[in-house]
C-alpha cells in the first residue's frame, strides 16, 4: 500500500519527536506493532505496554515522551503517539492525485464546470448545473442531481446519492451508500389523521474536511439549510434530520441519530446509537455517551449518559444500581413491616 | 423553486380561511418566516409568536384564527396554520409531470407495459413483466425486479432497489438506497447450531401515498405478504421485517424498526429508534415514544415508552426517578439502620 | 416459485421423517398452514395448534414427533418440524444455476479471473485483479473494487459495495445496499481538537455460507482484517466496525452494532438494536436480548440484557420494576416519616 521510502529523521521532524537509535533508518511502511516488519514503523500509546518493544519486528517504534525503556530498538519520542503516528501514516501514504478521466459512460447534464484533473468512474449520472472542484474523485454508479457543488480535492465513493442543490467543501469523504439531499420527514396531519407533505425546499450544506460514513443519510432542510461545518467526522449509518446544525470537529459515532433543527457546537461527540429530540442545542464539547437520548438543551463542556441523558456519573452510578431495583423493593416491603411491628408494640406499650 | 404567481384570494379559498389586509396581492412563493421576502407568503404556528408578525418580510402571513393582532400585515386566518401553510406550499410548487422518456441507456426485460408519459433515469435496469403506470419517476441506477407493479404518480429516486414480485401503489415516493423486497431474516437451527435459510417466499405490498426515506429496508414476508397501508410515511433507516403489516397513515420515525409480523394498526406513531418485538400487535393510533421498545400488544390510543415500553406517563415519572436511585439505595441502608436502633432500645425497654 | 413434483417419501427421507398417511403423494410446494393448498405440503411446530390440521388445505403436514392426532391428514413426524419444513423447502426450490453471462454493460478491470459460469446483471462494476468463482450471481449497479475475491456459489445483490482487497467466500449472500470494506471509524484529535484520519488499510473477510441483510456496513480494519467467519447470519442494516472478529453461525439482528475490536465466539446471537462497546469478547453462545448494551466481556454461554448488559433474569425483573421507582420513593419517603415519628415517642418514652 506504501509508495515511497522516507528517512527516518524526516519522519521524526513532521511530528516534533526526537529520534533515540539509528538516525539513518530508511522508512517503507507503518504497521501494527503486532503486524510490522524489519523495514517498517510502528507506535507504542501506552507505557505501560513497553514489553511490546522487545516482540515487535519493527524497525522503529514511535513511543510516548515519558518512555524511558528502548530495549534495543531505534525509537521516536514525541508527545501524542496515536497522533504522531496517524500524521505519519498519512504522510508515508500520501500519493499525487492521478486523474483517470471522465468514464464514456458518465452521463452529464447542461452547463456543468467540471475541473480537467477528476475522476469519475463509470456508470455514474450528474444532472445540470454541476460544479466539480480539482482533484475529485466520484466512484461509480454515483447520482448527483442539479445544482450541486462539490469542492476540491472530494471523494465521492460508489453508489452515493446527492440530491439537487447540495453543497460538498473541499476534502470531504462521502462513503458508499450515503443519500445527502433526500427530503426531510415533514407532515401537516388534517382532520382525517392523513398526513400531508410538507415541501422540504431547503438545502444541504456540507463544509470542508468533512468524512460521511457508508449508508448514512442527511435530509434537506425543509426551508434553509442543513448544515454540516467543517472537520466533522460521521460513522456509518447516521442520520441527520432537516434543518440539523453540526458544528465543526464534531464526532458522530455508527447509527447516532440528530432529529430535526437539533443544533451541535463545536467538538460534540456522539456516541454509538446515540440520539437527540428534535430543536435541542448542545454546547460545544459536549459528550453523550452510546445510547445516550438527549431530550433537552445540554450546556457546553459537559458529558452526559442515558435517556433521557443525565450528566453521565449521575448515569452511570444510576444504571449500575438499576439491577438492584427488585431487590430494594424487597427490602421496602420488610422495612414496612417491621416498622408497622414497632408501632404495634409502641402503642401496645403506650 | 416556485413556478407561478397565485391570487391570495385563490389561496385563502383552498385552506377556507379569511383575509383582513390586502386582498388585491399576488404571492409567488412560501416561506419560512425568518426567509420570507417581500411577495412571499409565511405561516405563524402560534400565538404567543405573534412579534413575528412584524419582523417577517413576507406580503402575506396565515395565521391561527385566534390571533387578533395584525400588526399592518395581509394575513390568512385558519383554523390549522401548520397544515394550511403545507396545502398553499404544495399548490404553489405544483406543476403537471413533465415526461423526459425513458433513457437510453435502461435496460428492460420482457413483457412490461410501461405508460409513454414517464421518466426513466439513465442506468436503470428492469426485470421481466414490470407494468409501470402513468407519470410515474424512475431516477438513475435503479434495479426494479420482475413481476413488480408501479402505480401512477409514483417517485423511485436513484440507487433505490426493488425486488421481484413487489407491488407499488399510487403516489408512493421512495427515497434513495432504499430496499425493498430483500429476504426476510430466518433460519432454523440444526443440532449442530448451523443456521439453515428459510426460503422467503412471499412479496411486499405498499399501497397508495406511501413514502419511505432514504436507506430504508422492507423485507418480502417468508409466506404470504409484508403490506405497508396507504398513507403510511417512513423515515430514513427504518426496518421493516418479514411479514409486518403496517396500516394506513402511520408515522414510523428515523431508526424505528418493525420485527417480523408486527401489525400496526392505522395512525399508529413510533418515534425514532423505537422498536418492536416480533409478532406483537400495536392498535389504533397508539404512539411508541422515541426509543420504546414494544414487548406485548398495546391497546388503541395509548401512549407508550420506555423499553419494554410501558404508559408513557409512567414512564416519563420512573426515567425522571432513574437518576434517584443510588441515593434510595443510600436511604434504604440509613433506614434498615435507624429500624435496627429502634428495636434495639424496645427491646432494651422491655 | 417451485420447480418440481417430490415424492413424499422422498420428503420425509430427507428429514428422517415417518409418514403416516397417503405414502404415495407427490408434492409442488410448501407453503404456510393457512394459504396451503391441495397438493401442498405445510408444517405445524407446536403440538398445542393440533386443530389447525382440519382447517388446513394442504395434502401433508410437517408435524412434531409427539403429535398423536392426525385428524385424516398425511402427516410426516420428525423431531423439528421447524428445521424439517425449512429443508424440505428448500429442496423444493432447488434447481441448477443458469449463467446468463456477464452482461455486455458490465465493466470489467484489468488481470480478472472469472469463471464462465457465473451472471453478471447491467452497469455492474469490477476493478482489477478480481477473482470469480463458479456459479456466482453479480446483480445489477454493484462495484466491486480491486483485488477482491468471491467464491463459489455467492449471490451478491443489486447496488452492493464491495470496497478493495475484500475477499468472500463460498455460498455467501449480500442483500442490496449494503457496503464491504468502506473505512474505518478512526481518528487521532490534535491540540485544537481537529480530528486526523487515520488510514485504514486492513481488509475484510467473509467466510462461507454468511449471510448479510440489506443496507449493512462491514468495515474494513485499520490494520489486518475485520473478520466475519462462516455460517454467521446478518440481518438489514447492521453495523460490524473496523477489526470487529464474528465467530462461526452467530446471529446479528437488525441495527444491531459491534462496535470496533469487538470479538464475537461462535454462536453468538445479538438482538434488534443491540450493541457492544469496543474491544470486548463475547463468548461462544452468549445471547444478548434486543437493545442490550454490552459495556465488559460476557462469558460463553450467558444470556444478557440491558445496558450496561446484565443476566438477562435480573434485567428482567429490574425492568420490570422499573415502573415502580416512583412509588418506592414515595414509600420511601413515608418510612422515613414514619421512623422520625417512632423516635420522637421513644425519646419522649425514655
Amino acid at each position: 500500500v506504501t509508495q515511497k521510502k522516507i528517512r527516518l529523521t524526516q519522519l521524526a521532524e513532521l511530528v516534533d519527536g526526537k529520534i533515540s537509535g539509528d538516525e539513518s533508518l530508511e522508512i517503507l511502511r507503518l504497521e501494527s506493532i503486532e503486524a510490522a516488519q524489519e523495514g517498517d514503523i510502528t507506535f507504542l500509546v501506552k507505557e505501560k505496554n513497553a514489553e511490546m518493544l522487545e516482540k515487535t519486528q519493527a524497525s522503529a517504534v514511535i513511543v510516548p515522551l515519558a518512555l524511558k525503556e528502548e530495549r534495543g530498538k531505534t525509537i521516536i519520542r514525541v508527545k501524542n503517539p496515536y497522533l504522531a503516528s496517524a500524521i505519519i501514516h498519512n504522510y508515508l501514504l500520501e500519493k499525487p492525485f492521478e486523474s483517470k478521466g471522465i468514464h464514456d459512460s458518465v452521463i452529464i447534464g447542461a452547463n456543468n464546470e467540471l475541473c480537467e484533473n477528476i475522476t469519475i468512474e463509470p456508470y455514474t449520472v450528474l444532472g445540470d448545473n454541476v460544479k466539480i472542484g480539482e482533484r475529485v474523485f466520484i466512484g461509480a454508479g454515483v447520482y448527483v442531481g442539479d445544482d450541486v457543488i462539490i469542492g476540491n480535492d472530494t471523494v465521492i465513493k460508489a453508489n452515493v446519492t446527492v440530491e439537487n442543490n447540495t453543497t460538498i467543501g473541499n476534502r470531504v469523504i462521502v462513503h458508499p451508500g450515503t443519500v445527502i439531499g433526500s427530503d426531510g420527514y415533514g407532515y401537516a396531519a388534517d382532520e382525517r389523521g392523513c398526513h400531508i407533505k410538507r415541501p422540504q425546499v431547503g438545502i444541504v450544506k456540507i463544509d470542508d474536511d468533512v468524512e460521511i460514513g457508508a449508508n448514512c443519510c442527511v435530509d434537506r432542510a425543509t426551508f434553509g439549510l442543513t448544515w454540516i461545518k467543517s472537520g466533522t467526522k460521521i460513522d456509518n449509518l447516521v442520520q441527520i434530520a432537516h434543518n440539523v446544525e453540526v458544528g465543526e470537529n464534531c464526532l458522530l459515532v455508527s447509527q447516532s441519530a440528530a432529529s430535526g433543527s437539533t443544533v451541535f457546537g463545536r467538538n460534540v461527540v456522539m456516541g454509538g446509537q446515540a440520539a437527540t429530540k428534535g430543536h435541542v442545542s448542545l454546547g460545544d464539547g459536549v459528550m453523550v455517551a452510546g445510547r445516550g437520548g438527549v431530550t433537552r438543551d445540554l450546556e457546553a463542556g459537559g458529558v452526559f449518559g442515558g435517556f433521557p441523558a443525565i450528566p453521565i456519573n449521575q448515569w452511570t452510578k444510576a444504571a449500575t444500581a438499576f439491577g438492584k431495583v427488585p431487590e430494594m423493593r424487597v427490602e421496602l416491603r420488610r422495612l414496612r413491616n417491621e416498622i408497622k411491628e414497632l408501632q404495634k408494640k409502641l402503642s401496645r406499650d403506650d
